[in-house]
Order: C-alpha cells, then sequence, then structure tokens
C-alpha cells in the first residue's frame, strides 16, 4: 500500500545495496563506450517546451512531464520547460549549438534519467536511465558495425548469461515490399503487422495484412517466406532481385563479415522479419533479445536524416540504445542484507579514549579499508559488537582500558571470532596485510 | 548571445572535457565518503509538492520548480510534483519510509542534481550538482568530527591547494548571548547582524545592532570582543562564565581535539563570530572557506531537530555539504583542445581490408587501450592520419595493401611519426607494451 513517504508513483529510492549494483552495470557500460571512443555528453534534465514537444508525435507529447513557469507566470498554468523524454532530442539540439567544437565523426554515449508519464506497471517507470551510444556525421556501415559491437561488449561485460543480437536493414525490408510487388502506400502498415510475427500466430498476421488491403494470396505467401525454417535462404534470394534488396542484403552482410571475428558465431542473427517499430531508420537495424523477456533488451540501427528533423543539422547518423531496466532485471538481485558497509569497526569504549579510537579508524582508512568508529552511546562491548556485525564489518579492533594500558589494539576477526593484540602503531600495516590475504 | 540551441537559462551541457573533470573530483568524493563507511543513497528526481514545499518558508518555495499535472487535469495548470530542491527533504522522507530497513546509525551521502529557480548567475545556476553526507541516530560528537573529517579529506583529495575551516558551535553563541545578556527576543535577529562580521565593517555591525534594538554599549562590546585580534581568548574567558557557553566550548574543543591528528595544524579553527545562516543547526557549525572565494566552498554541522520537522522521525544528526559547482571552479579548467578520445587511430584504405582494421581496432581494445577505425569517406592516408591527430591518438595503426600482402601492421609514433611494421597478430601484445613504457 503506497504511502505518504513512499517515492512518486512511477519513481524508485535506491538504498545502498541497488544503487551500488545499478553503478556496477553502468561502470562497465562507460568502460565499454569509452574503449571504443565514444565520449560523454550530458545535457540538463529539463529543456526548453519547444525544443522537446512535436517531436515524436502526440501521443508521445502526451508522456512529457512539463513545467510550470515561475514566479508571476505561475498562474497562468502555462509550461515553459519539460523534463528530458529521450536522449536524442538533447543530441540534436548539442549536434547543433556545438557544431564545430564537436569532433568528427562525433561519437557520444549519453547514460542518465529520462522522465515519461507513462502508466507505471512492473519494469516501466516514470524515472528511469536511458543509455545511448549514437555516432553522427559517418554514412560508413562501419560505423553501425562498430556501435553493435560496442553495444555486444557492453552485455558480454556485464556477464549477461544469454542474448541474441537481430539484424535486418530497413532496405532488406523495402526490397521486400518491391518483390512481392506491395503498393508504396501499404507499405508502412505492412511493415507494422509483420512487426508482430513474433508475437501472433502466422495466420493472424495474414489475416492483418488482408484487413489492410493486401491481396489474400500476397499476404500469404508473403508471411509463409517470413516464416518458413528457410526463411533466410528464401529472403535471401528473393532479394537480390531487386536493386533495393541487394543493396539492404549487402548492407546486412557487411556488418555480419564485419562482427563475424569479433563476437560468438550465432551472436548476431540475419533476421528478416525484423522490423524496428519506429518509422525513422534508414539502414541497418538490430535488436537485443535474451531469453524470458519480452521484448528487446537493446536495439539500434542507422537513422540518416532523424537528427535533423529534431532540429539538428543533416548529419548521417548511427546509434544503439540498452533497455537499462530490464537489463538490471536479468541481473540477480541486490543483496542488501548482506552488504559490507564497513571493513573495520573501531569501538569506543571511554570517553576519554574516543580520540585514539577515531585516530585508530583514520590509520585503517589510509591502509585503503573502510572504517568508522561506534557513533551510539552504549559502552557495552557486546552492543558495540553487535554494530561491528550489522555493518559487515571484516574486523572489530577494540581499544579499552587494557590496551590503552599496554599500547595495543585487539584486532577481532568477525567472522571466526579470533583476537589478536598488534601494537596500535603497527595497525595499519596488519590490517593492510590481513585485507590482502583475506579477499 | 543566446541561441536557439543553446540549454535552457542556468542550465550547462557538458562536452567530454568538462565531463570528466566533473566526474573526477565527484568519483574522489564517492571513494573518500565510502571509506568512512557513508552509503549513497538516491531519491527521484521530483518529489510530491506536499513533501517538498513549506519546509523551508516562503522564499524556498518561490525557487522550487513545480510540474504540471498532465492527461485530462493539465488544463487545471496545478502542479502536483516539483523538482528536488536539496538533498535533505527526501533524505528525511527515506528516513521515514525505510526506518528499520536502514542501519543505525544510517551515514549516507548522497550526490545529485538539484534545481533551484534562482536568477542565473556567475557560478550559480538553475540546475547544480549538491553533494550531502549526513549521520542521521548519533548524537556524538564523533559523528561530527567524522563528517567534518571526511569532508575535509574530499577537498584534499582533490588537491585543492588551501582551505580553512572555520567552527563553531550553535552552544556558543547562545552562551555568549547570555554572557553579553541579551535579550532572547533580539538573540537571532543579533546573530543574523554577527555573521555579516567578515563581509561589514565593524562600526556598520554595531549600527545595524543598535538598530535591532541593542543598546549601544553592549552592540560596541560584543562586535569588540569578537572581532580583537585575541577574539578567541577572549571568547573562551566570557563562555566559561555560563553553563551554555562552557558546554558549547566543550563541543569546540571536543571537535578539534578529535581531528588534531587527522587534520594538518591551523586547518580548523574555532571561529566564534561564524553563525551559519540557517536557524536549524543545535551543535557544532562549520564553514569552509578558501582564499578569492566568497562565501563558503562547504559547511555543515549538527541539526537535530530538522528531520522531524521536515517530515522524517525524531532522530539526532548531523551532516555537511560541499559547495561542489564552486569548489570545480577552483579546480584547473577542463583542456578540451588537448583531449584524447583514442590511444589507437586505425585507418581504414581500402573497403575491402576494412574487416582487417575493424579486427586490429578490437585487438587494441582487447589490449585494454581506446580504439576505433577511421568512419570517414576518404582513402587517403593523409586525411586519415589527421583523423587520428585531432582524435589525440597515441599511435595510428595503418593497415594497406602493402599490409596485407606481408601480413603486418604499420604502428606510427603520433608524437614522433615514427613508424614500425609489426606482424598483425602480434599488434595487441606490442601495443599493449607500447602503452606501458609510454604512459
Amino acid at each position: 500500500m503506497p504511502s505518504q513517504f513512499d517515492p512518486p508513483s512511477g519513481t524508485r529510492d535506491f538504498l545502498a545495496a541497488d544503487f551500488e549494483r545499478r553503478e556496477h552495470a553502468f561502470a562497465i557500460f562507460r568502460s565499454v563506450f569509452t574503449r571504443y571512443g565514444f565520449e560523454p555528453l550530458q545535457t540538463p534534465a529539463f529543456e526548453r517546451v519547444d525544443v522537446l514537444l512535436g517531436k515524436y508525435g502526440a501521443e508521445s507529447d502526451k508522456l512529457v512531464f512539463k513545467i510550470l513557469r515561475r514566479g508571476e507566470h505561475e498562474a497562468s498554468g502555462e509550461a515553459d520547460l519539460a523534463l528530458r523524454y529521450d536522449m536524442t532530442v538533447p543530441l540534436a539540439r548539442v549536434a547543433a549549438a556545438y557544431g564545430s567544437q564537436l569532433p568528427t565523426p562525433y561519437k557520444r554515449y549519453a547514460m542518465g534519467l529520462v522522465w515519461r508519464a507513462d502508466r507505471p506497471g512492473k519494469d516501466r517507470f516514470r524515472e528511469f536511465v536511458q543509455c545511448d551510444l549514437d555516432t553522427l556525421g559517418s554514412q560508413s556501415l562501419l560505423a553501425d558495425a562498430e556501435t553493435l559491437n560496442a553495444q555486444h561488449d557492453a552485455l558480454a561485460e556485464l556477464g549477461l548469461p544469454d542474448f541474441t543480437v537481430q539484424l535486418n536493414s530497413r532496405r532488406v525490408l523495402a526490397g521486400l515490399l518491391e518483390v512481392f510487388g506491395i503498393r508504396p502506400d501499404l507499405g508502412a502498415g505492412v511493415l507494422t503487422s509483420l512487426d508482430k510475427l513474433d508475437k501472433l500466430p502466422a495466420d493472424q498476421v495474414v489475416a492483418e495484412l488482408v484487413g489492410r488491403g493486401l491481396p489474400a494470396e500476397q499476404s500469404g505467401e508473403l508471411v509463409t517466406t517470413l516464416t518458413a525454417p528457410d526463411a533466410v535462404e528464401r529472403v535471401r534470394v528473393a532479394l537480390t532481385k531487386t536493386d533495393e534488396g541487394s543493396a539492404g542484403l549487402d548492407e546486412v552482410d557487411t556488418v555480419l563479415s564485419l562482427l563475424s571475428g569479433q563476437v560468438p558465431a550465432g551472436r548476431v542473427v540475419f533476421t528478416p522479419r525484423m522490423v524496428r517499430g519506429l518509422s525513422y531508420y534508414t539502414g541497418p537495424i538490430w535488436e537485443v533479445v535474451a531469453p524470458g523477456v519480452a521484448g528487446s533488451i537493446g536495439s539500434g540501427g542507422r537513422y540518416d536524416h532523424l537528427i535533423e528533423q529534431l532540429g539538428g543539422p543533416d548529419v548521417p547518423a548511427t546509434g544503439a540504445s540498452l533497455g537499462v531496466e530490464r537489463i538490471l532485471a536479468l541481473l540477480p538481485e541486490a543483496d542488501a542484507e548482506h552488504q559490507r558497509r564497513l571493513d573495520v569497526a573501531v569501538t569506543v569504549m571511554r570517553p576519554d579514549l574516543a580520540a585514539q579510537s577515531f585516530s585508530l579508524a583514520s590509520t585503517a582508512r589510509k591502509a585503503g579499508l573502510r572504517a568508522s568508529v561506534y557513533l551510539g552511546s552504549s559502552s557495552k562491548l557486546g552492543r558495540q559488537l553487535k554494530w561491528a556485525s550489522d555493518s559487515g564489518a571484516r574486523w572489530a579492533v577494540i581499544y579499552g582500558d587494557q590496551e590503552h594500558e599496554t599500547g595495543v589494539a585487539t584486532v577481532r576477526d568477525m567472522d571466526s571470532g579470533e583476537q589478536v593484540q598488534v601494537p596500535a602503531a603497527d595497525l595499519g600495516e596488519f590490517l593492510a596485510r590481513a585485507a590482502l590475504t583475506n579477499s
């Protein structure tokens, strides 16, 4: 039941264990992208409404969080700013704003929050991380292959057990429509229906095509070609009959050949029936799928005119996006229970010995360990050791009357309960060595 | 002149060099806080308006960015959400929401964007990073000292050349007011005036005190005591005359003594005239100042009742905040010009050799280097080497006709222009070794 202290609907608080789990994935992504020469870009959380609205149509505009004007204008009820909806509109603005300051090609990644006023649901949030990598200013298929390769490596280094990249090309699809003699005005609708072949039975898709005005025979033939066990071979043969189809096939084969030595065999698969929902793609397109996940965990493709349509310069572009929230859902859950917040927990047995305890904690930190003194009010050792245990500390350092008299610190191994006395001056060295052998 | 492509007023785009420079500082902060056992917390960018508004008074409420309701409610012009204004209100909500799930004490840091509809100016933004560390649930002065120590270490590890922590206590101030016999109803106003002693001449502050209703003699005596060369000694003597003053002095001396071995001598200085503007502090207070910076670059203090006032549980608390934007302004500027985006730039001399070039780039990446193939359309070596140079690459790897025939890659040192031929199969090893000797 939602309480007044819950975060707003569709958003989440990330306490330490979840935060660290997410950061671990983000750090891997950043590291892979950097290795490919993609550089980071961070734009503001909000843009002016005119920059953001009207870019992806009315349905998307409804999902935009708008910010009320301020001061005397607040009463107008008007919005002048809006929260970032994706990473591509800001990229188009940045490309327009900093043109000559940016390298050519401009390879950038953007990883950050976006906000959508969607109905919240399982793995669907109103605030979530989007992670894009894009290359602006290259027409080369090497750029598409490189983007796909980087996206692949990000997932592989994250340790995702099993995933497949379905590769296709918009030109393959255009060639197919041509080969099957489909009227140009039906093209977009036909592709929308074909995109459902992985979810709906073949005959339902045929019925939908017929409903769209495609003759029954043509509809059946098209669906049969795309769903046959030897669909890829059939499509390959068909495509060679038109220039557009041949060109599309070349795109797919070039990308496959570039990647062949770089990714495991069978990881990237030519999938002619794969249609990316969005209409702005112009060349290679791909989706990353994983067993047990409905929909994709990543996608990408070439979109040579979109940046201009979004208000940026006219540059060819290709890019990929990771479905971060879905990917994170595939990884083991964070274990908040057994989280180690500290390596070394230092007791404070007497107020007048607090400075020594404080200093011992500092010594442990200088040895590269996470350390803290006891901040509670009890002077009982049992209570303080309970705190050490709750913190997940590997060692408790006890400094009381006896230790003070003899100039030592007692180091207690929190797992075994074994205790040794170490000269206070040697504590740092002792802990550093123990950490090496114990880690 | 602002253009339609600029980010919204008061916000910034961070291209690679700036982004990396900021991230470098954030990574140091995170690392220091973690070493002290502070754990991360991330809350949503927005909160419900009722959580956010009315917490710091009407002036602050005006600075809150409010988010318009959506769908059919949009026309109402009402807001139901608002962008995070600081990190403390969300902390209070989290403390209320997750109480027993959180460790005791709860030591957390939060580093992220906050938004304020302030008038933009030099180093004053509408979107900026706030970085707080707080300990909830400890009454111990060890917690205050630990927080201050962590904040200090964060600045020191960042390499900030020179800074001082001015330390005081609210109880010292209360004791002073008592010693000087100042009427309780004038107390808050008197402190507000005294807080200006570092900006205004002493006689102006005296005049202000008189204006507040304090007798002229009392005003003069108070200001003289606080501005005399031996102010600290005078105040120490005065404070011993009351219980509250003695208790305040004890707080200051305890924190000073805990920190004495941990920070350089003279770094933390008892500063009796230092009054933190905000009225919610209840114990030790401090400000971090640096030469040439107006105002503080960090601050902190104990605020035992604020979390409850903000809607959270009744817990003692102490915390510190880093003035991230001011601190970043003190560090050397990012050098976008000489940024190294790549270690290895691989040429693509012929389309039919592209797969080999692609593979050589992959080899360089596996050796831990940042590498990319040329994505442009020129087949001229000169153009491709210009790209390699613009990318800041340390090496260009050339793979053309000749290299293909003899099974080698030519590695060009981009600084010296020297070229060596390396068997293609040995490139990874060669580059890894070169990187070690060249870094």
